[in-house]
């Protein structure tokens, strides 16, 4: 290959870097990058790719996404355009749907969303369960899951289910104790949606330290529909992200900078529940790690695809096109805790992009558009480019 | 086919309706629809196509689009992104590079942007010349635009070019006189940017005159930048369409509204220049036609997808999804005069998109998401399905 590579590596001394290099080439030994430079003092290899000076850069990161799930809420949707506010309640809906559909079903499902997700150029995505909420619709979300992702976050903890109405403490029993025993062997992560409507604090702090005992890693829904103790939850029990960041006050953002937790926006939430968005701006400025992400799902951000987000984020949240592309890549890959990939660096996996445009800008400068030419995924070619002939 | 229909007819009597036909059907004679109506009353015919529940609409018509032009202006679009305002003046970056393009190169720019555009499920579109200025330069722009459709739009009153910039008068006598003349034979509209830094009232009217009498029909780049005389001079001269309109007083509204002269919204524009929207709800309860095109530009609104225009729409402008559906095909249509396109109805164009999805309400509620699974054009495949299989 050779073209501008956007490594996301480089001094990194600030996230507006994408350290691009011009005239670039990569090799690719397998499932991993092996060398990377600029093309004139490329080894020599077989099986050479002419990108023809189309930008690459590493494959999008994806690290909140909730994919298992049936049915869908375009009713909802449309009445919500015309004026009613969201809420969590929502959920409900689909966790009706989720429980009485089959397992091919669910599996058809997340397999249609991960062509999506894999075809507009995600690499690697995060998959929550939480619309199952009782044990055995729980486990089997995340065995379901885990067929298309190593990173499975255990989300039992999403909202407390209509036949726990009355009885939100024995729900957190029951996801501390019997679900989480049947849901840990599937899942790397845990999960809690601390918000109005959902869970509060110390349900919150219960839930992440049972999740943690069980060998699982923390994240939290925090902050999403309204000021809360999430962000602060979450940087208390050492969470790899706090995701939505919407509604925070300088004890927050103080609490993140000083914190490895990294804030996950999720600018399709505010898209499509037409909310006010989170301020990356103030975030970046304040030395927080952002990623963004779809949070793909069916009430309030029914995207798979990465490169809106990167648009709506430098339109709505004032981030650079570097700063979004770096926070869809290097961001969402320290949102996972991995080191592998959303980069491009020798050694790391060979995921990425082939944009068709010279310079990964285009990702904000032409929205809607699909400019994802190839994706290669460890290696091997996930997306061909042959579709865009005319 | 069979499924739900989006006939774009039926009682109308207000832009909210979408005219649904469910478990329908319609046959295709030649490039025309032949009848439409409930599947089981379909007539027998051959070669028929289960497009299995998914929801089928009349192919957009993108009625605002500039895609003869060199280059791209990807720097001044991070820049603007870093705080930078919008200004008519860029756009003469644009005509120096495509002054010094070929042929060639101009006529492969436009080809890949139709590309994108049918792909995106566009089968009618609009192309306006205005990055030419010369005589030569807007002639042969036009020249290409007559290749790929018949709606093609005379815009030398794009700006002022640099070598008229101390004599206005003395371009729109060229703009009036040797200009139209070579250009009004490639051309069945007549249009004029009137606004800040381009054209005034008079010097509007005189343009839209001269195409007037050189058989040409007009239309109106009006009140994108500030508020101005544009949609009152659309009116007088009975232009099929003011377009942008983002800036209006409540007389402009009136005038749109007791005139056949449709508001024709771009809100690509808007997302790309981080401007205010213009307001569909109050022209659409004023009972004022409203239209939805891309305005693909270098500019101020690099994107081809009408589906993210919709989503935008719906966002931002507080249109529901039927009626930005509705402003996406028979306004559309409206502003280009045509009957023939922009419904589901019996001897029109057979132009259909079939959506991935079961209910049209998807195109707003899975933003960024490529829902186009077959595009029809004339009666023709024009974009396949295959590309979405795993």
């Amino acid at each position: 290959m050779a073209s501008t590579l956007v490594t996301c590596i480089g001094l990194l001394s600030t996230q507006a870097e994408m350290g691009e290099v011009h005239d670039a080439a990569l090799v690719i030994d397998g499932d991993r990058i092996a060398w990377v430079g600029r093309s004139g003092s490329a080894p020599p290899t077989d099986g050479r790719v002419d990108v023809q000076g189309r930008a690459v850069l590493p494959g999008f990161v994806d690290s909140h996404a909730h994919l298992v799930f049936a049915g869908d809420r375009a009713g909802e949707f449309a009445a919500r355009m015309s004026g009613s506010a969201y809420s969590a309640g929502g959920i409900r809906s689909t966790v009706a749907a989720t429980r009485s559909a089959s397992d091919e079903a669910l599996r058809a499902n997340v397999s249609r969303l991960v062509h999506e997700l894999i075809r507009s150029g995600s690499t690697t995505f995060e998959i929550k369960s939480g619309y199952g909420l009782t044990t055995q619709d729980e486990e089997r979300s995340l065995r379901i899951a885990a067929e298309f992702t190593p990173e499975t976050t255990y989300l039992g903890a999403h909202v407390v289910p209509p036949e726990y109405a009355d009885n939100a403490a024995g729900y957190v029993d029951l996801v501390t104790g019997e679900m989480l025993e049947a849901c840990a062997p599937h899942a790397r992560w845990v999960d809690v949606f601390c918000d109005r409507g959902a869970f509060d604090a110390d349900q919150a702090r219960a839930i992440l330290s049972a999740g943690i005992g069980a060998g699982l890693a923390p994240r939290v829904h925090a902050n999403q529909l309204q000021h809360g103790p999430g962000v602060q939850v979450a940087v208390e029990v050492g969470a790899a992200s706090a995701d939505h960041c919407t509604h925070l006050d300088d004890r927050d953002v103080a609490a993140l900078a000083d914190s490895s937790t990294v804030a996950t926006l999720l600018p399709g939430a505010e898209f499509s529940t037409r909310s006010p968005y989170p301020d990356a701006r103030r975030l970046i400025d304040a030395g927080v790690t952002v990623a963004l992400a779809t949070d793909c799902n069916p009430g309030s951000s029914y995207t798979t695809s990465m490169p809106f987000c990167i648009a709506v984020a430098v339109r709505e949240m004032r981030m650079t096109p570097a700063e979004a592309i770096r926070a869809a890549t290097r961001g969402g890959a320290a949102a996972l805790r991995r080191e592998d990939i959303g980069r491009i660096e020798v050694g790391g996996r060979a995921d990425l992009v082939v944009l068709d445009a010279p310079d990964p800008v285009h990702l904000a400068y032409r929205p809607g558009v699909d400019l994802i030419h190839q994706v290669w995924r460890s290696g091997a070619l996930a997306r061909k480019a042959d579709h865009r002939e005319p």
